[in-house]
């Protein structure tokens, strides 16, 4: 495949550095695993010795052939020589197992350094140091210093997980591998010194066994370039992600509300949704997440079908269908009469065939077995859930039904059960046959959501195209602000006007003295204008709700006094609508980023904000307003008329303006933006330079 | 003990009726299960025959003795004619297994009659009918009809569990019994004929042997019982309950605001509160959550150590411990510059030993041990999570040490861990030492926050012991209205203000005329007077803002002609402050019910309300107004100032209200309460009586 890295995961050849009979040593387990394999493995080690009847070569010259793969399981200090060795006779692979290197401190810097030097102007290509290497369970590839004993290994399977830990997803492989998921291939980044996860992104996005890609990362090797790759592959391929270090980023210091409201985790979740990547929060989500996605049919409806043999178990995943608060408020399918006819026509006679449906524990198998085949004929069903519990009868040919309508059934299903040695079995033999089961009822329930949400992320871009390139808003007129000279208000309004976005109408009195009459309508507002002066409100420099000429001499006359020769603005006051909140704000991981929120005080109270990365498109951009939960307040809630559309197009422009700005915005508040039925109008405006303070103003002319 | 139940849970002799030699039949299994305790086992069978060695009884005659317990294990047609001669006889506990009574519909229901007469006037008490039965590891009392190759039988523990549903808890049971959890009774209620949650919630209350209790209700026997005995157990011991069926109650059809946001299942989370029980959504939670409850200590804070031997999930739980969503929004320990001194001492050079301490994969199971030891001394630590993988390592001596550790340590401990074989059977070992240990980073989290609720619990009914009797705020003057006779705006407020709730001055015009002046100030509000119209605003029947005299004209005259000849309302305008929407609705599972929210339409937007039962008492309202999400303007947030006792008082007024009109009242409304700094100002009351709708005014004199 295109970007080299075959070699490492589709190897013909492999030479273990390092291997020996030894049993304990890394080196034996891996020349183990990998003589199960079908390919040509070449053990290397100066001592020589044979391994498992084969000659143990002492130098990498005397194998027969240059091996496609190289895995170094000799201690950190003698790595780099051997890595030098590889690069030398061409080999185009390489894994370095051994940690005692960057995540030691010093020393361990400076030996990573060496590997770097290595391999540097060669052709090879490295994964790690400190990694827990590669799994491909369909090629038996297994470079995996741990026994398997201590850690199970998956069969195959069409899921790819990358982690930039192995203690972050050793667990879920292996209780995974316990209960028979199976997997299409395995990549731990360790250290991440040259092989990083966006070329195996790309490489498993062409990888045809592969259908769905799940990582586990602490940080992005370059976030940039990992969003760009993620919103081209997610049309096609789905990708999860478990991003580590969520909390740690910490609230921001500075003074604004986009500010506040960030946090780092808030921009990463919105930018996620942007390039349609799924979120999970620990390793076992992932996997749970990806594989549903590798085998679920997307849902274009939630209408659930519940099939149980017990009430008690039909409710509780009813519940979790159906409620808003712990559960994924979905529905559950009101059945055709023909339907609930065909059930009671085959099942016992108390049983209940209204959804849930309680086939009660005296049914047979072959009930549920008409059960499904009943329900594949229902037009308001889209998934069916089959609840069963293997504790009080055989259920044996259940299970191959199960498997049956799981492969050929028009519906999709997810299976939900629960228990101990006969249910663990029957786990194996479904994972066997790709059918969805999970030994968790709101696991099962919570896959419903999962394939529902993809169905609408590809139903989205299908109808938005261009969403997949990088194409949006370009307004080209208008002036911008020269970066990096502070600005008063209504010279921020004033470059906003400039590119469509409406301001109230205003005049700015030099010194705070009025001359004549005011060019537009009472009533009006008065506000101190001062590029130093942040929060105007803090210091009684805002006065709203002038109602006529003499309110506002006085007014005038006021703030005269509380601020000699000062500049004020006057501005028409806008009322009614909603508030809505825009800010711009430099992330640390993905640069320039743009948020929206509803409700003044409110956004901050109920923290409903939703970001995305800079540039967005119109797709971004409607998302954004779907996402938040006053979003009603947008359409219509209580009668409200406000223009949605209007405020489609403000987000586009604001993201435009900040585009042009990338680099010198620190953070930018529109706030509040008066949203009414025919206008979007921007009532205060606020802005900060990267690393600068308010100062005078100043506009590029 | 005292309600009779000793009989059933903890009985000296017991007969199994339909005991067999057969393999399969329930009276097989029934009866080996029992053979394994010390109790006194006789078997019953009209064919006769051997049971393991001793003759089956033919008729119950026969017995040696009157034994404390039957199980009837017949089919449900023989079943009554067995019950009737074991009450005959003077046994005191009776469980019948059998299917086929009420849950079959009519013929059944008849059976059930029947078992219902043969225990009546004796003092024979039945279990079930159509249950799983009961366990008692402890006594090896198990008369559960499934073997145990497909139903596992936990060890002996220290909780009980009561069952309305055998599907709904037997994954659970059987899978933690597959992890090696310990039960201390398990009761299956199954038709619950005659005994019933509510006695066996106050058996467990008084038994030593059980520290915490769990149930899985769809329905209550009694909720006002069962919310009576809650509230005078929970102060000594923990309950857990799922409540199934939470999304089915469905939506109210009622018009008024409060109706609209109660749904049955947020009245039940309210009133769950109140009585400190705690809350689960499935059987693997409810099982979780009372074993927490049952082992570990209650948290005073929620500052966790965690410690690992690997980056990765120390990242996640750390996530998990601090993020607000996705997470418990408590804090990482920060520690002692000592702590980190020893800590760096003992561990290899290359740990990390700031919170999430990470120890390597190279740590040594002393090292974890030293770790441990070490931060029992730190006072800036709660609760440590040690996250241990076993796939890298030997760590049975670490299991040992967490053994140690978990019994006799100062901190609690919350082992986390996730993988297969190695893990389980140290999960087996740590469960059999009472240690807290879960496959699942999540769910280890979650403990920390079961445990700290706990102790916030107990926290607050230790400040105001008077929580636990129902005393509460006991106004007695002023009138209650007539129930039935609709009441008018003004009347409504007339009945609250003579009740010490603050209402707008007001004056109604007769036939909408005013005759000089009003006697308060302006602005003020007119409004339609109808006890027709519950909606006015949708009529145009509220015009607000009117500063005066002459608009006050204007706006009468208006209103004269769109509603000729009716009353109208004027009322000096409130403004300013936050609005508060405080209801009372009948609850079909709880009754009487009072609810508060935040900000007219944000509470409906957000759905940012709380209910309580009524009555209340101060701490519930208390306990209210601190479970809104928007909890913080009632706090100080932005500098508001508000009157947060006031509401307080007018909550336990309406409570009290409420409660003199108890059976009457279907809903009101008080929407919206302005609350400033010094007052709470009820502007609109609205008030539905059960079966009626508005009609003209009526008040008692």
């Amino acid at each position: 495949m295109k970007n080299g890295l075959s070699k490492l995961l589709n190897p013909s050849s492999v030479v273990v550095f390092g291997a020996s009979e030894q049993e304990g040593k890394a080196g034996n387990t891996v020349a183990k695993n990998l003589l199960g394999s079908r390919m040509r493995v070449y053990g290397i080690n100066p001592k020589g010795g044979t391994l498992f009847g084969s000659p143990i070569y002492r130098h990498l010259e005397e194998l027969p052939e240059v091996p496609d793969l190289a895995v170094i399981t000799l201690p950190a200090g003698l790595t780099p020589e051997a890595v030098r060795a590889c690069a030398g006779r061409g080999i185009e692979a390489v894994i370095v197992i051994a940690g005692g290197f960057g995540e030691v401190g010093e020393e361990g810097r400076k030996l990573e350094m060496k590997l770097k030097e290595a391999i540097a102007g060669t052709k090879t290509r490295l994964l790690g140091p400190n990694t827990l290497g590669v799994l491909v369970p369909r090629l038996r590839l297994d470079t995996i210093f741990l026994p398997p004993t201590h850690l199970k290994r998956p069969g195959p399977g069409n899921i790819a997980v990358i982690s930039q830990s192995g203690s972050g997803v050793m667990g879920a492989l292996d209780i995974g591998a316990f209960y028979g998921v199976g997997l299409g291939a395995f990549v731990g980044l360790g250290n991440r010194l040259d092989i990083d996860e966006n070329e195996l992104l790309e490489y498993f996005a062409e990888d045809p066994h592969i259908a769905a890609i799940g990582l586990y990362l602490e940080s992005f090797a370059d976030a940039e370039k990992f969003f760009n790759i993620c919103r081209k592959v997610t049309p096609h391929k789905p990708i999860v992600l478990v991003k580590a270090g969520r909390s740690s980023a910490g609230a921001r210091a500075v003074a604004l509300h986009t500010g506040s409201l960030a946090g780092s985790d808030r921009v990463t979740g919105g930018v996620l949704k942007q390039a349609g990547v799924f979120r999970a929060y620990d390793d076992e989500e992932l996997l749970d997440t990806v594989r549903i996605l590798a085998r679920g049919k997307p849902l274009s409806g939630r209408r659930v079908a519940v099939l149980t043999g017990g009430g008690g178990m039909g409710v509780m995943i009813a519940d979790y269908v159906e409620a808003k608060e712990n559960g994924i408020a979905a529905t559950l399918a009101k059945f055709e009469p023909l339907t609930e006819a065909k059930l009671a026509k085959m099942a016992v006679p108390y049983a209940s065939v209204q959804n849930p449906i309680d086939l009660t524990p005296a049914a047979s198998n072959d009930m549920y077995d008409s059960a499904l085949e009943i329900l594949q004929d229902d037009p308001n069903v889209d998934v069916i859930i089959p609840c069963i519990l293997y504790h009080a009868a055989q259920r044996e040919q259940l299970t191959e039904r199960l498997c049956y309508w799981g492969a050929k059934g028009r519906k999709q299903l997810i299976v939900a059960t629960m228990g101990s040695d006969l249910t663990i079995e029957a786990m194996r033999r479904m994972e066997a046959e790709g059918v969805l089961v999970f030994p968790s009822f709101w696991r099962a329930v919570k896959a419903v959501d999962v394939l529902y949400q993809r169905a609408e992320y590809l139903r989205r871009i299908g109808m938005l195209p261009e969403m997949t390139d990088s194409k949006v808003c370009t307004e080209e007129k208008g002036r911008i602000p020269k970066p990096g000279i502070p600005l008063a208000e209504d010279e921020i309004k004033m470059f906003l006007r400039e590119r469509g976005i409406a301001t109230p109408d205003s005049v700015v009195l030099a010194g705070g003295r009025l001359h004549g009459e005011i060019p537009f309508s009472f009533p009006v507002v008065v506000k101190l204008r001062s590029p130093d002066v942040l929060h105007k409100t803090e210091l009684q420099g805002v006065v709203l709700n002038i109602t006529d000429q003499e309110m506002l001499n006085k007014v005038l006359e006021k703030m005269r006094l509380r601020f000699p020769e000062q500049d004020l603005l006057v501005e028409q006051m806008e009322s009614g609508g909603v508030e809505i909140i825009v800010g711009l704000i430099e992330d640390s991981t993905f640069g320039l980023s743009i948020m929206c929120g509803i409700g003044g005080t409110l956004a901050e109270l109920y923290q409903d904000v939703a970001f995305r990365k800079v540039p967005i498109n119109r797709l971004d951009a409607d998302g954004m307003l779907g996402e938040l939960k006053a979003h009603a307040l947008l359409e219509g809630f209580r009668g409200t008329k406000v223009n949605r559309e209007g405020l489609i197009e403000l987000l586009l422009k604001v993201s435009d303006f900040g585009e042009k700005l990338r680099g010198h915005i620190e953070q930018m508040d529109l706030n509040p933006i008066i949203l009414q039925e025919d206008k979007a109008v921007v009532v205060d405006a606020k802005l900060i330079w990267k690393n600068k303070r308010l100062g005078t103003g100043g506009i590029e002319k």
